[in-house]
């Protein structure tokens, strides 16, 4: 139980259903006096929210967050941040007919046999709506981050079904509804999806995050190694079934002297290990990828059981993704973010006193 | 900072670097009334222990556990249970010349940018020393899970370097010192090994790990999701560079209808899931992988920095396995255990009250 | 940092300052199934809320609680639980004066001096106002306590000043605006407070609260027995600077022959212990104590500090309570009711499996 | 359950019983760069250490603690530091007589009924023996916040039976069995204490305990408040009934005019608040006190009941301090110095990034 709460000294507790009247959480152990309003987390919910293409789920949610303490004249006072976003388009009425099935590949099941009773309707809890307050809470984390040490967190759609893209340039993620900084694959992706939405069928991805200017040093050994948390971290996004670091499960065909990320006091020659050494950050980028599997809620019939364990067939209507990885892209950087800031804070914490490392080899890109 | 425990309400906290006096933990949280004993962690702590074959590290450690509380009588009492095991066999003075340069690949630069200082021999705290205590620590959670639940974790090799390796049969996984389930495979495995010994590197690996018989229902939402906890268990051992649950990175190229496992009256028709679905257990197998990188300790020389960020030429001596991947079987089953423990725990606390629901279907491997 | 969170398993984490737009917070770990609604909570807040008598601030609140997830058809999901209370008479000119000046015995000095930086209207996050949002939180501990396990947390007022108070009839407590138990002390205690207030001047109060029906057992050895967070919850209250258990600090003057609770097949002849041995429930009444200082927002002119240090002198303006301990008595049986929640639930995880123990004696108020 | 852990980020898990092959923990958290021996922590085992005087307890115990990891080349590492003490003088068939019947004022009826099981001798986990590790870490604790911030902690018996005494010295303290600061009051401590060993009977005993130097700024809102978490911590030790901050149970009479510490820029004119304001350090000398009961092992026969629920007599025989309250000093001293480094830690994560306030007063004993 507690299920609600990331981090260890900077802490996102959040609550809020599909349908319910809202959702929200606490942001606790902020810095003070960091510059701060809604509007510094509204682009990020911009970005994730639902309806914004063609491609996404058609439900309208104007996701307004609105920041209810820890503010005091434009600054964080270093006391706990309450963010609530009102839903305004729930349409329940398109979950009645789901009431009594469990829709296979969802939650549907699990939480009813964990709890004994579920809010079915869109998803309840298990719902990716509830993510909408993670990237509002990881926008703190990200303005901090940027502010203060100068650290940029990242995402863009690495794959898309058959669709492998290259990270050509971070500067076209966000002009296209794909998150994807290749040009050159936005005509590809708009094809695939098209025939993908006619079949009534939905296809998984692979979305990448990096985080760039983070300082050597962060990350607590043994259990709370950063590379470990980041993969707690992302698992913990709706859909993500794989993690990688760095070179992830290529490493398992490659040798130690293909993997090695050899130094010069120019910096390290190569970051096959994604910027994690030993679950401690190397300074070089953080490098993260991670897969999303197809959304189950398609137009194409299924078999499943209802609540008494007899055979049923579903089809999930509503409004859903095709593909729900592209809009995870804003969802992992928030994720990210949240990481990078509690292990700033930890890190922060023990090494105050007695010893101030300065690297020996510059910061790395 | 402390990183040193894991788990919420079945917490492992451990000690203890590669060449101190020993390494040990205190594990709290266990019901009292479970018979242990030491014999009853003796054998993992053997299956992971170094120098049993000649293709892990020859450090040769009796490994051999000691129970200091927490057990009366046979029983446990319900209280903490401190475990120690005495490191016998240092050679410190092979890692005096690697007391001023960064072995690349290792975590002597990141351990020394954070802290200001390290203990260098045989990598300190960094070292996979300390996964014995795990190891221990898992134990007692196997002989719960196991004695209480009927549930079962069992690990393999799952791929060495280009040597893919099917599950064939898991009684033989224990019967080579490869922890490879295929007897077909292991004239192969050892060929590679010899070849690998000569050339003086190392490989990298796949290992799995499952649980049957793990009643649905367990996981948190929306945080601490059981492959969440999974993932930042996995993640968290040494050299392992990424996870999967169920299909893993092969849902990116999946369709809706090719991934969603579908039910019936008896059952889930499929497992892409890998048992985990909405971030809590479905009652069928849970199925996890994970890669290991080529340990960075080979006798191939690299280019590195020294303590005043000179370049260097390096060789790691010592005795270092070839393929770290092969021994981290027993280890990812003790953190498998772990996380299934705290999440049984977990569970229990919240849902022994109002409403006790019966599975709609059987439970299923 | 991360202060904001109260309990391990069953977790309040709340937000929200005096003059803010609202309070709020999350409840986790709830059981499922519990029939909830806001009116379960109201009555508490109510008790709590200030402008209800002419003792207390003249400051109205409406402290009109909604719950914006976690119940589905009027009950428990076992998903987090959000609260959240508007603030709606901040009369925010009335501290516009007290901006530049410490006001001595309250927080404003140390919140200036920790954050650099001090949401000044009304004390801020250091208000009681956020108290409100514990004594929602505490309902929901309240109503499962009563209704799954017949536990009953009662407080009343048991000294004013000089005037000490017996529990005589607990049914009086909430039926004078004092919390008094005796009706024969109410008249003098509305002389006393008339002539305080005549005075300008406020008094000190001490506050008890007990429990009846807890189950023998609940208490987490060593660091988290039930009494050490009994006085974790109470020392946190605003104002309170005493916790006793039991006979207290009585017991510095008491033999070995005077405190032991001696015991018979009928059960303990005694409790001095207040209800815990060893830091886990008898099974009697848990008895608590506490002392709670007189506010220092008075109008009677004291000798402070401005911003710069420099001498200054201050009269508290503002509506405040002459006696804060008055309205403490439902913030200390919401803060023992949400510690006696997280204790049972904690209890339930490690002990619902191998033995289960019936209590030798019977249960005892 | 998972009790055994104090602290949120300088932490501390312990295991151990009476008569168990040793107790023992891990320290979590310690900055880096500390020189740390043995010796640094064996002066307060030392005082805490039964059989120093004929007041206390017969059994012999060295209590010489090793530390185990964490510690290279004489300075802390920054990774977990394994503490270990043997347990040498168990007398365990003393405490055949008391399986199976519960001794009145222990902890055995509640252990028993808790986990259905429990380790009669010497009272198993129950036992002050585990304090023994608590006193260590805080030693550790203790040395780092004298070395870098130049607090230091003090503790003192302040009243014993019907003795009270003044702190008139703190340099006298140590130089005495009894803990007394006050050179006058040893006849009659010592007199008192000869009658009570005559009688058989046991008496309690109040302690106080004292910091100074400590920074203003500790404690956070709005739970983990400086003097909530000392409650907690005091209130956790064996056989402690009530704890006060500053003026505590005195404030019930005060009025606003007395309680009040007013200020001005030469500082604070009283501390009546015991160092705390809004839950955080005021920079002024933080005071404690706390009240402990007489032990009920005493060689009166007293009347309880067995397994069973049958009637019973019973006489503690053993070796028992007949005034738990005087070891309880170093242990008290250990505690308040492990919440003062939590806290610290915890203030420096949150606040050492963009505001960095400078006292307007000067820090005060």
């Amino acid at each position: 139980m507690s299920g609600n709460t990331f981090g260890k000294i900077f802490t996102v507790s959040t609550f809020g259903e599909s349908h319910g009247l809202a959702i929200g959480g606490v942001v606790d152990g902020c810095p003070p006096g960091l510059e701060l309003c809604e509007d510094d987390l509204q682009g990020d919910l911009d970005r994730r929210k639902p309806g914004t293409s063609r491609y996404t789920t058609a439900r309208r949610e104007e996701d307004e967050v609105k920041i209810l303490s820890g503010v005091f004249e434009g600054k964080t006072t270093g006391t706990s941040i309450g963010l609530l976003i009102n839903n305004t388009d729930q349409r329940s009425q398109d979950y009645s007919k789901i009431k009594d099935a469990f829709r296979p590949g969802h939650a549907d099941y699990t939480y009813q046999q964990k709890f004994g009773f579920r809010d079915y309707r869109g998803g309840g809890r298990s719902s990716a709506r509830e993510t909408a307050v993670r990237v509002a809470a990881g926008g703190i984390a990200k303005k901090y981050l940027k502010q203060i040490y100068g650290i940029e967190v990242r995402g863009y759609l690495s794959q898309l079904g058959p669709i492998a893209i290259d990270c050509v340039d971070h500067s076209v993620t966000n002009t296209n509804p794909f998150f994807c900084p290749d040009e050159t694959k936005l005509e590809a992706l708009d094809a695939y999806m098209r025939d993908l939405k006619k079949e009534g069928n939905s296809i998984g991805a692979k979305v990448s995050v990096s985080a760039v200017n983070v300082p050597v040093g962060l990350g607590e050994p043994v259990f709370d190694r950063l590379d470990a948390e980041i993969a707690h971290a992302m698992m913990g996004i709706n859909a993500v079934k794989g993690v990688e670091l760095g070179d992830g499960f290529d490493v398992v065909t490659q040798k130690g002297t293909d993997h090695r990320d050899q130094m010069s006091p120019e910096g390290f020659h190569s970051n096959h290990s994604g910027g994690v050494l030993g679950g401690i950050s190397t300074g070089q980028e953080i490098l993260v990828h991670m897969a999303l599997k197809p959304t189950s809620s398609i137009s194409i019939s299924g078999e499943t059981i209802d609540a008494d364990g007899k055979s049923a067939d579903i089809i999930t209507k509503g409004r859903h993704d095709p593909c729900v990885g592209i809009r995870a892209v804003p969802i992992a950087e928030a994720m990210l973010a949240l990481v990078l800031m509690d292990h700033l804070l930890r890190h922060r914490a023990q090494n105050a006193g007695i010893v101030s490392p300065t690297p020996v080899i510059p910061a790395q890109r």
